[in-house]
């Protein structure tokens, strides 16, 4: 199968990448790393997200970064919406697009968002139903797509099952998460074709993470079966929780080196990127877990 | 085309990822290193460089090294000889394999060795006379495969040509470094199909760094090519000469992550490398570049 010939990125560095850093950082902060972002050419960036103060401290300034925005046209900003009362503060801050999330494991839907998938699908029933009332489109996210930190591996065809009610619910887009970055090639392709049998592969996004460094083969390896749409973060933001120190998110700099050598179209200008990713790790006191971004700036 | 059932890695930490350190390395830590890659599985280590200590200072203990190892049966020990002297020292030690060092750019080979490609050639013919005499295997090194820091794009064609002189000099393996770390996996594809026109795919390796953090997805494209032998570094020793602070060789955790992941033999005991990266970056005072080395510590 020919790559696609131009792939959209959704930067996800503003939300997933911010959100578990223990010192405040500024609402200014997060808006000018935004607003680079999206000087630096991408076209849809996670901003915020609405959850709970109590459980997402960083992101408590959700309503002054999404009314704070300098919106560029051609750019959505979108936020994360875990139920019906964050999707109405989201709302009541002018949001074009929202997110939701769910797990393709059981032991990782209970500890991370306290209850069952199916739990959770019925969650997100009342907030597809009023986001549609309210012409913004909402995104699926499915965690735990090549394993779960808890229960290890995880049957493709739960990934299909929970991604395909997604689907269904009215998501326009499933993202699905190695979000313990333990996925390799093989594993990913098995884990999209099963997905894919059961919605349509235009329809799938691929968030995959650098724990164990394998992200960008396993991203090349869903290229080669039609993936169009990556999520990363810009200098790698995020770690992952679930071993300290390491690394989370693909870095979008990384992300975006492999596609052009590919021959594949982002619109996004990789020098302009890889410095909002030495700008921020350095304004945040952050080590930049991009490669490219570190050749990059080493180089001068 | 199918995966190979098994692929042989050439363990280059002890030499090509040492050979840079500015601070004195004992001769008893690197012994210890190369130990312990023993006892991890690796079967083939090159373990020293027999230049001038004027060159590379790091590498004065050459002798020390070959001769104070503790050989383990089935355990190929390398040696990097550039001319006659370095090989004659070289069988002195006791070598059993050693290995010379071109360049498909011409830039690179008068700045790194300097003289052109032709004459470095030419240097090998006695090297390669000289270890048939003594039954030592040689190996050959072609630099800047897929980009020289001098020239920047180098075509497949040149690298085959000068791979092929070495194979038909004598080289039982052709080892293809991305030196710079520029390479995407189609380009990748693309030099490697150049050069296995002119000789047999089961006589080259890929030896790729990972400065753009590209290393796994170009060996994965390569692997699918029928690549079955691969150069890599334990923690990633080495960083990138070309862009200081940054990554060179891809490290050995990370491969064999990868390459079990897919199926595909090793021989390799992935938590007893892991702990031997942790401890030689400990030791030396180096960061661990490997990512599954990073992740399996931090999990604990």
């Amino acid at each position: 199968m020919p790559f696609p010939q131009s792939v959209r990125l959704v930067e996800v560095g503003p939300r997933d990448g911010l959100q578990n850093e223990p010192e405040p950082i500024s609402t200014a902060t997060k808006l000018e790393l935004i607003d680079r972002l999206g000087v630096a050419g991408l076209r849809h960036i996670e901003a915020a997200s609405f959850v709970s103060p109590k459980w997402v401290p960083q992101m408590a300034d959700h309503r002054e970064v999404m009314t704070g925005l300098a919106r560029r046209p051609g750019v959505v900003y979108s936020a994360l919406t875990p139920n019906l009362k964050g999707l109405e503060a989201a709302l009541e801050g002018g949001v074009e697009e929202v997110a939701v999330f769910a797990a393709a494991s059981e032991s990782f839907s209970q500890k991370n968002i306290n209850c069952s998938i199916a739990e959770s699908l019925a969650r997100f029933e009342p907030v597809l139903e009023r986001a549609r009332q309210a012409d913004v489109r909402v995104r699926g996210y499915v965690s735990c797509v090549l394993g779960c930190p808890y229960e290890g591996e995880i049957a493709p065809s739960k990934v299909a099952e929970v991604s395909k009610a997604l689907h269904e619910m009215g998501c326009y887009e499933v993202s699905l998460g190695d979000t313990i970055g333990t996925g390799t090639p093989l594993k990913a392709r098995r884990m999209l074709e099963s997905v894919a049998r059961d919605m349509p592969m235009d329809r799938l996004a691929a968030h995959f993470h650098d724990t164990y460094g394998q992200a960008l083969a396993n991203l090349y390896a869903v290229l080669e079966e039609g993936i169009a749409v990556i999520d990363s973060s810009v200098a790698g933001l995020g770690g992952c929780p679930y071993a300290r120190g390491a690394s989370g998110n693909v870095a979008s700099e990384d992300v975006v080196y492999l596609l052009h050598g590919l021959g594949i179209e982002t619109g996004i200008d990789l020098e302009t990127l890889a410095d909002t990713g030495t700008w921020i790790t350095r304004t945040i006191g952050r080590p930049n877990r991009s490669k490219v971004g570190v050749a990059l700036a080493a180089r001068g």
